[in-house]
């Protein structure tokens, strides 16, 4: 077993922190870390927090981190920020975000950025939320801007989803648009303190009345919550208590995760196939020629492409 | 040669929307139409547009439209929606948008939506593009909401692409930060009749001047519009003009391009390969027993990726 892989059984933080960064990295390591892993994942209930910029996610994740810590939970805190790498925003969220929780030691935050590329960054999060299961975290919150491709692929991990809105930014019914209606598990009307949050709680629910929302047997509440306060936090928390046992009662969390797991192996897969592709184009001349050809619109897309792969 | 084709090539406007339905349904015949117009693409200007929802993303497209039919050019609009299949968005999106520019023969307008795939979306927008090019259009306007990872790849297709801001909404410097410093060729400060919008366009000029942005040698032009009457429009296709006659002169355009059809064939080759795995794997009792072990936690992903791609 790798070195790294003991000591994150026993607990070590720093263990835990330098294998989601060999992951991320994509290091050499990263499978033989991961297998060996493997075995000790599927405990950490997963909860997926997610909704547009300035809804409030950080701040509602902190006051769920705090509520959860007073139960003597354990917690996981990963962060997902498609920031560019220039502004280097995901370094900077580490240190300003969750003040409160940075000397608690049952709280481990992490930043995921995108580092050049957005599509690895879905993996590296999955891989990440891995890590501290393995590392025996009871709930991984996992915070994601927006409803991108990637981020819809990473919420797809989440045991329960909460799709965060704000009202007063006239996000309502153009966000709801954007293809979260689908992955809510619980819809949060956040800054409730705020005017419009019961016209956009009203909204939601009559989008849901309309039979919007994934799941027939399952109706998303709607909770309304202000982190300035704490109110409605308990409420919230009741409800993610509500959706966890529905799943759990009808199997839905067990076809989740195994559904995930055949995902997760056809994308690694994939992976493989794909890099013995490239290897090959890099060193058969013939093959780099076609795509030379192509970027010189010598002929049409298709053609080459099956041309090389009769050369594979 | 189909016979569509001949008849796009012909500039029948029916055959173009055909033609599109059948490549965004992934038709039988879809190569064989990509195969044969590719040779008469490659001419359209290619303008994307892309912000947050309710940034003034499809008024601000509808104004250009007006502007460049004044100058007598054929246009195609593609606005990309990447909606629910539930709310079937797009299609009333066809109905309810543009409705000046209806009756004209000079604008082809589009809607696409995801029918549940958000990442064929990417594809079948690019695609589109290249009907429409061959359709003969002179300038081609994609519109997206968002900055997911689809939408970042359609907008790699456009030679110049706008990134339309919001005053007002807190927009500012939190949707800049979600990766689209580096695609905006130029930015616009839409609704620039409202407060912060000077505010917000000195927040986008300092970050330039901290030396963000994809090109050393181009800086993004900063400006303002405002579609309720007009404003900014004709400062803003100036800017569009400079920054096609820079990418031209740079060779940035032929750069790009180029780029952009190497990553299709790759695309289109990774798409093959994978067919032709899947296709195995169903029809091989081996492998889909292994897939079948993931799901139930048998062994780890890798171990059983490794014995799939041995089987394959």
């Amino acid at each position: 077993m790798h070195e790294l892989v003991s000591r994150l059984l026993e607990g070590d933080r720093r263990a835990a922190a330098r294998i989601i960064t060999l992951v991320e990295n994509n290091g050499q390591e990263k499978e033989q870390l991961l297998s060996e892993l493997f075995p000790h994942t599927g405990k950490a209930f997963v909860l997926g927090v997610t909704g547009s910029p300035g809804a409030g996610k950080s701040s509602l994740v902190d006051s769920l981190v705090t509520h959860y810590r007073q139960q003597s939970l354990t917690i996981g805190v990963i962060a997902v920020d498609p920031t560019s790498p220039f502004t280097g925003g995901a370094i900077l969220g580490d240190r300003i975000r969750m003040q409160d929780h940075a000397l608690d030691r049952g709280v481990f935050i992490r930043s995921m950025g995108t580092r050049g590329s957005l599509g690895g960054l879905a993996r590296a999060t999955k891989e990440a939320i891995k890590v501290l299961d393995a590392y025996g975290r009871d709930i991984i919150l996992v915070e994601t801007v927006g409803v991108g491709q990637s981020e819809l692929d990473i919420m797809a991990t989440a045991d329960t989803t909460l799709v965060v809105l704000n009202p007063g930014t006239g996000d309502g019914i153009q966000t709801i648009k954007a293809g979260i209606m689908e992955i809510a598990d619980i819809f949060v009307v956040n800054k409730c303190d705020r005017d419009g949050a019961d016209k956009m709680a009203a909204e939601v629910e009559s989008m849901l009345d309309l039979g919007h929302g994934q799941n027939p047997y399952w109706r998303p509440p709607v909770k309304k919550t202000s982190t300035i306060d704490g109110r409605g936090i308990p409420e919230l928390v009741g409800a993610i208590i509500e959706h966890r046992e529905f799943a759990t009662a009808s199997g839905d969390f067990a076809e989740r995760r195994g559904q995930q797991l055949k995902a997760e192996v056809s994308e690694i897969v994939e992976d493989y196939l794909k890099k013995m592709l490239w290897s090959k184009v890099g060193a058969n001349a013939e093959m780099a020629q076609l795509l030379k050809d192509a970027s010189e619109r010598k002929s049409d897309p298709y053609t080459i492409a099956r041309r090389i792969l009769e050369v594979f």
